[in-house]
């Protein structure tokens, strides 16, 4: 018959969300030249990256054009003084890790993307609704979920519902699920989880012999001390967790690429052809290395050298100062559009902002007016899921001025 | 039941290839305090990068560091300018390309390990014995291949054995295969297609509508003008094949990481869910962008800047100076070893040369041997599949001073 292409493609909705946003801002300024847009969209960053870590990757380019010190391949998981350092923030944490549990690599998209495949295709898996695209998608394409019902939801998913009335923290999967996604803080709802909610999942995945993602790429805008950072905080977290970050909005390297993913020693999961039924101690570890050893090569060794700066005291000060201004801008967004009666949750320890859309408008017509009226790209709430209808996103990542300029517009411009 | 893993792991050798031989090797320094070991192994480059790169990626990581040059994600087929300079090359040799044919990706053993995953789990997959480990390894954990046989070999693939009698020129596939890998010049024989052979490769694609991987990562290293470096030299390529390519050895990016991957619009394949049962043009080049901007979030931009700064007049002189330092070396090992009567083909427009090893002892057994007597790393032939077996690969990307030392020590110290 000939080479056949993989049709389980055909079930993920055409475009990814962020494509047929810059399609339409771009139709946009297309119709309408030389008037100014206000992004607070995709959550892409426009800080400049520290000092301490431009001249790290320099000296680092340097090296390499130095024949006496030049390096080829990296190491396997990631240079080891850098997953050092990364286990040293997890220590001043509470959190004992050792740099063979940590893997780095080109970013938390590429991870949350593929640490699914060390899994078997007959896993129940959970996510919350709503959720970063990533998650779903790579299951639909996957083969784990089969098509979508009309609803745009796929019956092989468990879909944990998020809104106001649970704080926007999701609840226990409805049914048995083997393989959970959670973010925290929420992209896109800007909500954090509580010890006591992200325990009961601990708790719920132990008993179940499920296996938590948990998605921290925005940890660093925690400044609420009794929330948890690492899900490695919870008791026990460390059988059932597999725990993702980055340096892409801590440190601004959206573009530069780099995070890792922890695989603890002492995960375990069902290993239907093993006489006990399940791996064993270091098992999966060894799985998620056996992966990453075969489908990639390593993050950049520049970008690891940027790395290793960012971690060392100046590069945590300069993080700091960078996630200071970020949520400056949440706070200007939160407090700025809630003086129009609009309804704001998120903003305070994440760089995301949640937004009831007025009147109950759906969220991509609320996105085409927005756009229109007041110039503001924003990311439509059910981009995100079903549950997404009716909230609309907007991320703190921008320029001061725009940020200021994005509020100002649309107090001014929205027809309420 | 609970999490269940990914089973199909089991199925690919506990260990990759160069994994093992790196503990091999730390094992005899443990061994052997304060010998030197001459490396001519992995094919990892020694030689530094281009100043036109270095200053190129310096000036990335300034532009990064200033908030009004700053740029965040990048774009998702990687930068325009990088992807017209990539096109450009292939105009230069009567090919024509578009940039949006052209997808940068972080290094061509990523792409060449994901490329299977927009295809679906049916077809059948043909490689080249021996073949680079990722083509056969990435088959087997995504479930196309079953149990490898007592003798290592899969059922499920097609082997297309290399060996003196063809030139190591695989032959057409002995029964109806789907999608093929072809890697020329070759990893690791050093065997260069023809023109011809290629030619047949294009026609039996063509004819039994099967899409041929074209790993051309090696490409940079052809000096004949008669050897095709790309797989689109030949008529009809564009309708059947997907050539990948990198800067790793050209430009000395192994640890860098860049490369690139060509999916023309011409391309064309099985859709059994489509009215006329194949997908439309185009469709091939949507699915691989719809894989890249889900799993993938683009090359490092620093790493882009010095990949692009590489393919100006500048960095060409600089990447040609590289390819000829390298292929001194492969003359070197060539002539010398020839001398004592060892048997060594490639090494002419590929950088790896593939000895027989003497008196037909395998080639780990040779490994083993060749350490010990001579203090020489290389790889076994067998770790490439089993038409392998009885060969040996040695790579020619070692400093010039150890590269003659491997030579001398090999002539001076292993009992033939």
């Amino acid at each position: 018959m000939g080479a056949q292409i993989n049709t389980d493609y055909s079930k993920v909705q055409q475009n990814y969300l962020f494509s047929t946003i810059a399609k339409k801002v771009s139709e946009f300024q297309v119709a309408n030249p030389g008037k100014e847009i206000f992004r607070l969209g995709i959550g892409d960053t426009t800080q400049p990256l520290g000092q301490t870590v431009v001249k790290a990757m320099q000296d680092a380019a340097a090296r390499l054009g130095d024949v006496k010190t030049y390096t080829g391949y990296g190491a396997e998981q990631g240079n080891l003084p850098l997953r050092q350092a990364l286990a040293n923030q997890y220590t001043s944490r509470g959190v004992e890790l050792t740099a063979d549990e940590i893997f780095v690599g080109d970013g938390a998209k590429t991870d949350s993307a593929n640490i699914q495949s060390i899994f078997g295709l007959d896993n129940i898996v959970a996510v919350s609704d709503p959720a970063y695209p990533v998650y779903v998608d790579t299951n639909v394409i996957s083969g784990r979920t089969g098509s979508a019902g009309k609803d745009g939801r796929f019956d092989g998913l468990i879909y944990m519902p998020c809104n106001s009335d649970n704080n926007f923290m999701p609840e226990l999967p409805s049914r048995k699920a083997d393989l959970i996604y959670l973010c925290s803080p929420n992209n896109p709802t800007g909500a954090v989880m509580s010890r006591e909610r992200l325990g009961q999942f601990v708790d719920y995945a132990r008993e179940n012999k499920a296996v938590i993602f948990f998605d921290a790429a925005y940890a660093a805008f925690i400044s609420d001390p009794d929330l948890p950072k690492s899900i490695y905080e919870i008791d026990g977290a460390k059988e059932c967790a597999i725990e993702l970050n980055s340096f892409s909005k801590s440190h601004g390297f959206t573009g530069v690429r780099l995070g890792w993913t922890v695989v603890p020693q002492k995960l375990v999961a069902v290993d239907a052809l093993s006489e006990i039924g399940f791996t064993t101690p270091g098992q999966i570890n060894g799985l998620w290395k056996r992966r990453q050893t075969t489908f990639f090569n390593g993050a950049s060794n520049v970008v690891q050298a940027g790395g290793l700066a960012g971690l060392t005291e100046e590069g945590m000060k300069e993080s700091r100062e960078l996630v200071s201004f970020y949520m400056e801008n949440a706070r200007i967004i939160r407090e700025g559009l809630s003086q129009t009666g609009l309804k704001i949750y998120g903003g305070t320890d994440a760089p995301f902002l949640w937004m009831k859309t007025p009147g109950g408008v759906d969220s991509w017509s609320f996105f085409d007016r927005l756009l229109n009226e007041t110039r503001v790209v924003g990311t439509p709430g059910a981009g995100f899921g079903q549950a997404g209808e009716g909230y609309f996103r907007l991320s703190a990542f921008g320029h001061r001025d725009k940020t200021i300029a994005a509020v100002e517009s649309i107090k001014a411009n929205l027809k309420l």
